[in-house]
């Protein structure tokens, strides 16, 4: 048994206006509701401190700067270092990462239950496009505003176990959860923003998405023996709707508990990281059943490529 | 629009002294009901033609030939071929494969209107073990009775398709989906025999076996985009109990049908091979959004090494 108490702290939404500082008390608030609970570990979604901008269209991609951190911690995410220091609790949430080199990333961290950033993810699968799309009922920039995560799928041993990350449209590649897999991964921590309506195809429903979603973490879940911890923003920032579907996945797939509603909330549960070893012992015992010298495609073509 | 009607074609159980005469009549009568509907194409079970003989522990390996096939067609396969080609219907089975070379296969074909195999596939995901294990509730011998298959994941155009198959255990494994997938598959052909007790773990519930099945199928159809048809060997073969679970799920991951029987039946749907296109072309377009330089330990690394 070695049991880490987990919480995914939803937040609601934030709107265009809305001050850092002002996301960062809410965030806070989460992060006393959960240590009150006795939670290790609180997640937060991804791009946890600003409304989902890449719905924005900005001609100069300099103006998007505005949305992005030159540092972690900053003046106005120190508080929020500051209390899960205070609680002895680990945390994780995402962020837009200008380096200093002038690098744009959509980043997630992990922090330890000292308080240092043991952990630093920046997303590799970027959805939407870079140019303004007059076809699409609503823009989607990420490959305008970020370029695609440059440090792989890394893992961390740390509080007890292995744990990966990964950010929103990841968690629907199969490659996202295998390569954690491969590395041993007991806990995916996966922060996302996901439109309630796509963009190109306005008649898919809510009902459908939340089910890819679902669908995508479970399977991701149950084919590397891994517990993940799914966080959404939700609800309706400036008039575009994010859906929900907080969720806690156990390593055969079954979800342990959803946030129902669109706000700020948390899910906490207690994740037995031995409970991953049967799966990963058994049916996903990797080194006895993967066959890859059939899976060479996988790596060497980017595209698909169909028969003459 | 470019339908084809296809007819999972479930078997009841098989006993043991059950002539492969007998189970081809079988298929012969639920072709003939296929016929009647107007399937263009109608899908077996892996080793439709006798009983899941991999239960079954013979010291000796050379007496388990009784169960392999030395050429396709042979005398007992002939009349289905010949049905099939009156039909003027394609159709998919699998069948242990003994080559002349002396290798043992778990194989799958595909044959077209015209009565041609144009296509073979040869089990890649060989579950279970490969010597007497007195710790298992049952034997499933697999890996004793069968080398893993030497083609890889082929794929074929044939019946204004782009078709590919995989058997049983290869669908747990997303790299199985995702190699098809990057052939642009449009139609996966899968049959399976699978015991609805865990060997390993008697408390895993049925209901929990037929969960992972879906959600397994379900997942590789969304995440390629391509229609699979899966089709069970169900009931209960001389007191061992195969889970049903025969569907046939669209490239968004729906279940379009199910068998919710455990005997000889078929499962008919029209599926337009267009629907996997707005899926290809978007969410999951490969060639956009796939970062295969982040992908190389999924075929460096076969077991999973955990960090330190």
């Amino acid at each position: 048994m070695r049991k880490i108490r987990v919480a995914a702290a939803q937040l609601g939404p934030i709107q265009r206006d809305e001050k850092r500082e002002a996301v960062v008390a809410r965030m806070i608030a989460l992060m006393d509701e959960a240590a009150r609970e006795g939670a290790d570990l609180v997640v937060y979604p991804e791009l946890a401190l600003t409304t989902f901008f890449p719905r924005w269209y900005h001609e100069d991609r300099a103006e998007a700067d505005v949305w992005f951190e030159r540092a972690m911690p900053n003046e106005a995410t120190a508080p929020l270092f500051a209390r899960a220091r205070e609680h002895g609790m680990g945390m994780s949430f995402g962020y837009a990462e200008l380096t200093p080199e002038g690098r744009h990333f959509n980043t997630a961290i992990l922090v330890d239950k000292a308080g240092a950033i043991v952990g630093t993810y920046r997303k590799i699968h970027l959805p939407g496009h870079d140019e303004f799309d007059p076809e699409r009922t609503h823009q989607h920039l990420e490959k305008r505003y970020f370029e695609p995560g440059d440090l792989g799928f890394p893992v961390w041993r740390t509080m007890g176990g292995v744990f990966g990350m990964c950010i929103c449209n990841d968690r629907r590649w199969p490659e996202t959860y295998r390569v954690l897999g491969l590395q041993g991964v007991e806990m995916v921590l996966l922060g996302f923003n996901t439109p309630s309506v796509n963009s190109q195809k306005g008649a898919e429903a809510h009902d459908q998405r939340m089910f890819h979603h679902r669908l995508s973490v479970q399977a991701g879940a149950y084919q590397n023996s891994t517990f993940v911890v799914a966080v959404a923003k939700a609800g309706t920032e400036d008039g575009h709707h994010l859906m929900g579907g907080t969720c806690i996945v156990d390593p055969d797939g079954v979800i342990l508990g959803e946030i129902p509603h669109e706000d700020d909330g948390i899910l906490v549960r207690d994740c037995d990281l031995d409970a991953t070893r049967f799966g990963k012992e058994t049916v996903f015992d990797f080194a006895r059943h993967r066959r890859v010298e059939h899976y060479g495609l996988i790596t060497q073509r980017t595209g698909a490529v169909a028969p003459e």
